[in-house]
């Protein structure tokens, strides 16, 4: 009756390494009255819990020493005393880095078991789908024939912003960190084009790739990116700032940005996207990227690790942009 | 017959020095058939202009060496074979730095006589008024009971937007370069605040007067300026990029912008805004202005120099800031 779980060490300064973390065997809760307990089966490894480590997170409370790490979750539900959950069903959840959780429920979404991998409700299925459907549907509102662009083109945010942008009729173009995963992107996911941000100028790659300009880009690093893709805006472009991984581990003063001259000669929007504002919004996402899913639109990789005791070198490569599509920690297989 | 002009002596690095400029005595130009002679009576200063002196504008040809400066004027026609205009008419129109002015008619429009002084088409009342009211209308939408911030708020974009967002019953704040325009602001303007930027510490200033946070932030300046103004957003704040007066004297790379993560932060908007987009709002802007105008609802001052020699004087002083109001170059009443 035991529960293995994954805790804080140290804090880190800059990237994370494996040794910041560290195994830990507790107890295996017991759910009272209203509750429910989950076994976690899969774990979401996202770049916003850098920031919720560093206390540096919009909302949630910095994690501390001995604490578990903090994560979306799939799982399945053990033990309910709880009026809507009852044992076998499959939950997305925020279990965290361990292996058992008691929940109230508060959080959990039932789950259909006929979506496999289960891990795709952590990934194109999961919140970061839910964040490239809203940024796309709600602030950058692409039309047909517009380019879009996106960095980091093979995450699960990344994947999903470009699939979106072709359902919608506009042409696809990624920037990703290697060749292989420009290769995945265009050749897999269906992007018309991919630029290798570590090879050659991406201004110029940029300008090439697309001489008619950008009317949407979905930013996910900001820094030089972000940069590079202002020079070539298209005249009413819309940029979405979703995430912004070059500073998560940075700490002191946030680095400047880029010149903003080119947002007004491009009279272009540049917008904050913060995927909690569209919670509200789970079911209209998930019945729709679901039936796109069940309809052969959607492509994804994931970068799975098996064990718990793999969970912090997974977190600490994805941290050095060392992962190849979402990354996932396999815990268990449902019974 | 003659034309007193202002030419473009040598070009400046950095900020502009009369010794750039110099008079230049030119032969008064006779209108053929289809065109109006006009004769100058007030030319409009403009940060703008030294971007069109260094090629750096969207639109607008570089001025070449011996080429009269250009700016938005109030003329008067002299002569007309123009069916649309008569000996007489008061025109706003692009002149320059010069006397007098041949021209087919394009871009001129009749002014009413009734407005005092005529100065007020340049102003609160011409372009840098329809960049206030372009800005807060279409892009800023301020709503009743929300916080607009502006910088340069003694100056004609500034306090028009300060006024129009009074009149839509918002909260207005402002950010000068002196304690005299502060009191102007408050004073005579009607904010309900202004901070003297060169006084202590902005971001701190800027907590004290506003603890609720800007709904909007309409950046004239840009700079150190728009950072501190991040730093205080409301959700779902809207920033209008509408100037970058810290830039126009700058050569070479443009300085680094303000981190971003505060617009994801706050989910704003940071919106670009050329004014050029908004002429085919002409008519209903100064049908609207001028109606609060009569009304007694718009308060301005001016900063006159009087005489083509001053003119380039009077840029140079807006150039550092040490204007006081609109800039303009007085050359003669109306007939």
């Amino acid at each position: 009756m035991t529960n293995l779980q994954v805790v804080l060490r140290e804090y880190p300064q800059g990237l994370p390494e494996p040794g910041h973390f560290e195994l830990k065997k507790g107890e295996r809760p017991v759910p009272a009255d209203g509750e429910l307990l989950s076994r976690t089966l899969y774990i979401s490894l996202d770049p916003y819990v850098r920031g919720v480590i560093s206390g540096k997170h919009l909302y949630a409370d910095r994690v501390g020493l001995g604490d578990v790490i903090v994560g979306r979750t799939v799982a399945q539900v053990v033990e309910s005393h709880h009026p809507d959950f009852k044992a076998g069903d499959l939950i997305a959840c925020d279990n965290g880095w361990q292996e058992y959780k008691v929940s109230d429920g508060s959080g959990a979404r039932k789950l259909a078991a006929d979506i496999q991998p289960l891990s795709l409700h952590l990934g194109i299925l999961g919140m970061p789908g839910l964040t490239a459907y809203a940024g796309m549907t709600f602030l950058a509102k692409p039309q047909p024939g517009e380019t879009v662009v996106v960095s980091a083109a093979s995450g699960p945010v990344g994947s999903m912003v470009g699939q979106i942008a072709k359902i919608h009729g506009c042409r696809a173009v990624g920037i990703a960190g290697s060749d292989a995963k420009c290769a995945f992107v265009t050749d897999s996911l269906g992007f018309d084009a991919c630029i290798n941000y570590k090879k050659g100028n991406l201004v110029e790659a940029l300008k090439n790739v697309c001489p008619e300009k950008f009317n949407v880009y979905f930013d996910n690093v900001a820094g030089d990116t972000l940069d590079a893709v202002m020079s070539n805006l298209a005249i009413g472009a819309r940029i979405v700032l979703c995430g912004m991984i070059t500073q998560y581990n940075v700490s002191g003063t946030p680095p400047p940005g880029p010149n903003l001259a080119r947002i007004v000669g491009a009279r272009a929007s540049m917008l904050g996207l913060v995927v909690y504002d569209y919670y509200d919004r789970w079911d209209e996402f998930a019945g729709t990227a679901e039936a796109w899913f069940k309809a052969g639109k959607l492509r994804f990789k994931e970068d799975v690790v098996e064990g718990l005791d793999n969970a912090a070198d997974g977190f600490c490569r994805l941290m050095r942009g060392e992962n190849f599509g979402k990354a996932i920690v396999k815990l268990a297989d449902p019974e």
